[in-house]
């Protein structure tokens, strides 16, 4: 069981930062997020996009922001459960708190910071049949390790910068790589459509237009895929893997089952301190909700500052709090 | 009279950012500052200092950050009238502001942001005999101008960067240059420190240690000031100037009258909308106070964020406000 003195489920920006603001006050944190990778929406949707209002800089892309705020909080050593999401929450004797992912892994923790942005991500599924039948057993929505398709033949389908990223990558690593696409151009990058039609040309990759995925079938594994023209041509293609990547829908997932206090989809907190109803839960960032309520990372940011100083007293009940101000003594007086 | 939406009081890192977030809901901003620069806290007390808590920098230098602040503006053309102290404030009855400074500029807007940090600095003052006679006649607390002092006789008095930084500068620029301190060290940079004694022993400049200044005089303008040693030696020195310079205490200063609820020496916000009790008046940063208020740049930033939400509804009281993510279309689109 991991032990940590504050869980921060989600490791987007605020979740990051939040990190930080804890550390000053020398509380310890853990990071979960149901996505691979740490950056939440930021390295999930759009990493090369320059954002313009993050105070200080007049224009970051999203993932080096992410980078900076990552070296930012190295100095207080948080520790990661990645491609992980918390299903339960169960509140001990002593008011403290054991969460357990959907993979089993426990985190034992007094405090609990919700900064979930736009809640787990689902991904969207397409109408195949027997679909669900083989999640897990050649069916993903999502390259957790693209190490896991080395030699094996893939079939991708999809028009979006994801589809077309992951043709390029796994054509290195797979045996064979198939990309299904049901419109004849691309929604992704233009210079990456082009690299797709160019490797399709050359014979490296299979590429199927104007096409969908029907049906899939195997036994107990994923065997084979079954493809269907727009003009109604039929067709099979022998797969190991299938990875339909049409994007992800933002879910609330297990956490509307807390306990706690929603508001459209949202947590709703007191602003005094960005605590939920219920106590020593907090929710920072996109998912809570107040009047007057912003959805920009600064504000989750500012949330992060405020709420650990009422986490303080959760973590260390005896202990007073002093706050230092880092232009005195910076980050390695802490 | 200078026309503006919004007129903005104090232009440190916080009333700087409250440009932009004005700038993105098309209001235009004049900012005013009774220091004779840009930067507020920042820019005069620890300009060279690194700063840990600022989101997404590991370390950024004061000055650093308040040059990327009026970079990240520059989009949104705000005004500025510096080393003027706003003194008066009047509702005019279409409910407008006039604001009128101490050196007589007038500056007409629709919404008023106290963004003043600890107040306006009021400049220590040594006890010397007849010191407030000559006040704005040869006795000035601030180098607004260094070119004021071109080819005339200077007196400087103090121990610490300011008077060090100030002596080495002016040095080039005064016919002649004293500076007079109590001590025999400096509390200034010691590099600053060593470069004054030396000029001192090249003849460059008159170093009067161990030495206070008991009296000035004058016929009408000043003409001499009387150092005293601390062994009772005393000697007088021909004097066009005299600058004392023994740091700057916060003072809230002429916005106490403005019948805005004040709480020891803060102005008390709604925090919805960080308005204050006079409606079209909102206050943000260091000099605002609420329940769980943190004196952190970043909460000013946060809080001129949404409090420019409110503020629009004053400043275009027949449009409905649809904010726009800079993520979607950048600082251009607006």
């Amino acid at each position: 069981m991991i032990q940590t003195d504050i869980c921060i489920i989600g490791a987007g920006p605020v979740g990051l930062f939040a990190v930080f603001e804890a550390g000053l006050l020398k509380m310890r944190c853990h990071l979960v997020d149901a996505l691979p990778q740490i950056g939440g929406q930021l390295s999930e949707i759009y990493p090369q996009k320059p954002i313009y209002d993050i105070p200080g800089f007049p224009s970051i892309n999203a993932q080096e922001l992410v980078d900076n705020l990552m070296k930012q909080i190295e100095p207080f050593k948080p520790s990661f459960t990645l491609g992980e999401r918390v299903e339960t929450v169960n509140r001990q004797e002593d008011k403290s708190f054991i969460l357990r992912t959907n993979e089993g892994t426990e985190i034992h923790c007094k405090v609990i910071v919700i900064a979930a942005g736009l809640g787990s991500f689902e991904p969207r599924k397409p109408a195949i049949e027997k679909l669900e039948e083989f999640e897990g057993k050649g069916v993903a929505y999502m390259v957790k390790n693209p190490e896991h398709f080395r030699n094996k033949k893939i079939v991708l389908a999809g028009g979006g910068d994801s589809a077309l990223d992951w043709t390029i990558f796994l054509s290195d690593v797979a045996e064979r790589v198939t990309l299904v696409h049901r419109g004849e151009t691309f929604r992704g990058a233009p210079d990456s459509a082009e690299k797709v039609f160019e490797m399709a040309k050359e014979g490296k990759i299979d590429l199927v237009l104007k096409s969908n995925i029907t049906k899939i079938d195997g036994n107990g594994q994923l065997k084979e895929v079954h493809i269907t023209s727009t003009e109604g041509a039929a067709s099979v293609v022998a797969a190991d893997h299938l990875i339909p990547l049409f994007g992800l829908s933002p879910k609330l997932g297990p956490i509307a089952e807390w306990g706690l206090q929603i508001d459209k989809s949202q947590i709703a907190v007191d602003t005094t301190d960005y605590s939920t109803n219920v106590e020593g839960i907090y929710a920072i960032g996109d998912i809570n909700t107040y009047t007057g309520k912003l959805k920009l990372i600064l504000c989750g940011f500012h949330e992060g500052a405020i709420m650990m100083q009422s986490a303080f007293k959760h973590v260390f009940p005896d202990q007073r709090l002093s706050f230092k101000y880092t232009t005195v003594n910076g980050v390695n007086a802490f």
